[in-house]
């Protein structure tokens, strides 16, 4: 009817396969994973249930509803799920090597679920139900394991992330066209939407943090950009008002004012994030010389950004040439609302694993994919910068964004 | 820079004020107001943080950023949340009545929390701090006293829901003149998404549900529209791939097939949900009987709905009306696949409460608003039906919704 594209089963065999090693390490027996995107790497399918993987065997996905459509994108079994009251039995029968006494230490079976997202009333339920009349299974959070083997993408999920560049670099072409004084940001958000939607755009953002909501990113012009925000973001923007206080808003764009257009798209369910700064005519000569400092940023990030560097390390490095440009206040953000890190991990979530920031000791590796966005902001003023998303490779860096860089500007 | 629409202070005051009511009424000392919309709700701002709403005593919100824009927005006083680690000596300070011996009982001073969105790990740090050294608060499950509060909507409110309804309806009459054969359903799904946003949609559906999503609802054509999925509604849609599965697909629309256009949009934070029929040329005479069903089931609906009739009798008597029409198993989805409500409560959320289902036994009451979504579900050939959003009354029920009813036919 429609042609879809399909992760492939050998692909979902070798995540489950990262997975179970770091079970094993953890001293977990089994992960139940229970959030819809969790559910589609690693079975294929984003159909409503729960996937069982045991640290060692087989995977098997219960399924609530749709059957008929989990049995055809599945690449693990699929067996379906009657009834929550018959989980824990339904698992025993399934699953024997985990409850018997095989694997189960001396606190009982300990398995992982996805604490991060999974709401506290499902999560006391589903505790209830594991532990059964015995008592003897305990339900910890193994949110970081699954956190920890999506950070690291294959080539098919690279090429999706391509494809995803490719589109929001085709919808910004083509939208540039439009901007022109008096023009609203939600008229040019709009148009970039359709531009986006037309090629493939699954029509949302997926974020994992608690009430993080993105739009298709964050598009402001002048003051309104600058505007602080509980957007975990270096630039939050006015918005549609308190019920949506973030990103585009209706204001007019002027001349001479800085555009940030900080956009994403999502195909076949992978995310990429980009910034571009246009301009009508000409900035004024210390946002120009603070956007200048924001591509200086990202080509040292580019140098830096290699495996066995570490996350803070790079975003150190940017902190310290923000501050020996004499912008160290307007930094990401400025001032007390300035926020602490340069680029964050993305996938089939926008905030993935790593973020460059203090805190990330961890070396990077080949086949993480990440956004680095330097941007400085001046309150009153507007909102500069640019965010490209890369791949870590083998040897260093390449980039995944495909718009040119510089500073657009409109006649 | 901007005009926005504020809920005014003294709305926020009543809802307040209607918490504390049903906190009293279930031995709950304070609620602890944790997820966005609902602290939107609760102080009129969306900033991060959390509000703290003693059953007696005054509201505070504590904001960790941006306070600036919280101190605009917020109806309740605003507090910088500095440290975690020092929430429990801050509400201790702020609050004596409910953490000294006043209020507390036996079991010590009982909070209640969002536990049917708050993730797991967030709720088990807030227990933890919440308990503090002496271990005697207790953070219990409040999110039905959210939710009964919430049910019931202000004339403001209202007005909101309206406003998103002229949106919509302005919206689907821009964009139903684009349709023709060969046009795909995400052609057209992306014209309605611009005609909403450009006036105003907030770029995003808001879910209470884990793991549920909607983009601007659910347009799907012949048998696209009657693939089965996991989305809890009676059209889920064949979708973009696996990693979308559900609403808009790539599919041409054809000649004489239903064209399901199941749409909403979020004005000033508030939802509305319509659903209307189309088809190029004519229905196939089952399918047109089946709409005209959907029709008459919507009247009865209408002649139900008053203050006093329960939820669960208006989906009992569309269940018996589908039954004597010999529409069964088509209604609501198909077979096994089909969903169990017949409506469900609209607000800032769009699975808001009530639920037109069994065990859903309470009366309605005035300012309730719902929509309301009688389908037949054709697997291989279509979803045909109407959906209207309502607004109970004193004396019965109100139509939100402003798009002329009846078929959409194109030649």
């Amino acid at each position: 009817m429609a042609e879809t594209v399909q992760v492939q089963h050998d692909e979902i065999a070798e995540r489950i396969k990262r997975l179970q090693q770091l079970m094993t390490q953890a001293g977990v027996h089994a992960s139940l994973i229970t959030q819809h995107v969790d559910l589609y790497y690693f079975t294929g399918s984003m159909q409503a249930g729960y996937a069982f993987i045991p640290a060692e065997g087989t995977a098997v996905f219960y399924v609530r509803r749709s059957m008929e459509r989990a049995v055809q994108e599945s690449a693990v079994q699929v067996r379906a799920l009657n009834s929550l009251r018959q989980f824990r039995a339904q698992l025993e029968h399934d699953h024997p090597a985990v409850f018997g006494g095989g694997t189960s230490s001396a606190q009982g079976v300990i398995i992982a679920t996805e604490m991060d997202v999974l709401p506290a009333s499902t999560y006391a339920k589903l505790a209830e139900v594991l532990a059964g009349s015995r008592r003897d299974c305990s339900l910890v959070d193994g949110s970081t394991l699954v956190r920890r083997v999506r950070m690291v993408k294959s080539s098919w999920e690279i090429g999706r992330i391509e494809a995803a560049a490719q589109v929001v670099a085709e919808a910004l072409e083509a939208a540039v066209g439009i901007i022109k004084e008096g023009l609203t940001e939600l008229e040019l958000m709009a148009r970039i939407e359709y531009e986006i939607r037309i090629r493939g755009h699954i029509g949302l953002m997926r974020t994992r943090s608690y009430n993080m909501e993105i739009t298709t990113g964050m598009l402001g012009s002048g003051a309104a950009a600058a505007v602080p925000s509980a957007f975990d973001g270096p630039a939050g923007g006015l918005g549609l008002g308190p019920a949506f206080p973030q990103s585009t808003s209706r204001k007019a764009i002027g001349r001479g004012e800085p555009i940030l257009i900080d956009i994403g798209c999502c195909i076949d369910g992978y995310i990429i994030d980009q910034t571009r700064t246009a301009v009508i005519g000409s900035l004024p000569d210390d946002l120009a010389e603070a956007y200048a400092q924001a591509e200086h940023i990202i080509r040292q990030s580019e140098v830096l950004m290699r495996p066995g560097t570490s996350s803070e390390s790079i975003y150190a490095a940017a902190l310290k040439q923000a501050a020996d440009a004499g912008l160290a206040d307007h930094f990401m953000g400025y001032g007390t609302n300035q926020v602490k890190f340069l680029g964050h991990g993305i996938g089939l979530e926008v905030d993935e694993w790593p973020v460059l920031a203090k805190g990330f000791g961890d070396p990077l590796e080949a086949g993480i994919t990440l956004a680095v966005e330097p941007k400085f902001t001046f309150p009153g003023r507007g909102v500069v910068g640019i965010e490209n998303s890369y791949l870590i490779t083998d040897t260093g860096c390449r980039p995944l964004t495909r718009s040119p860089e510089g500073l657009i500007v409109i006649p």
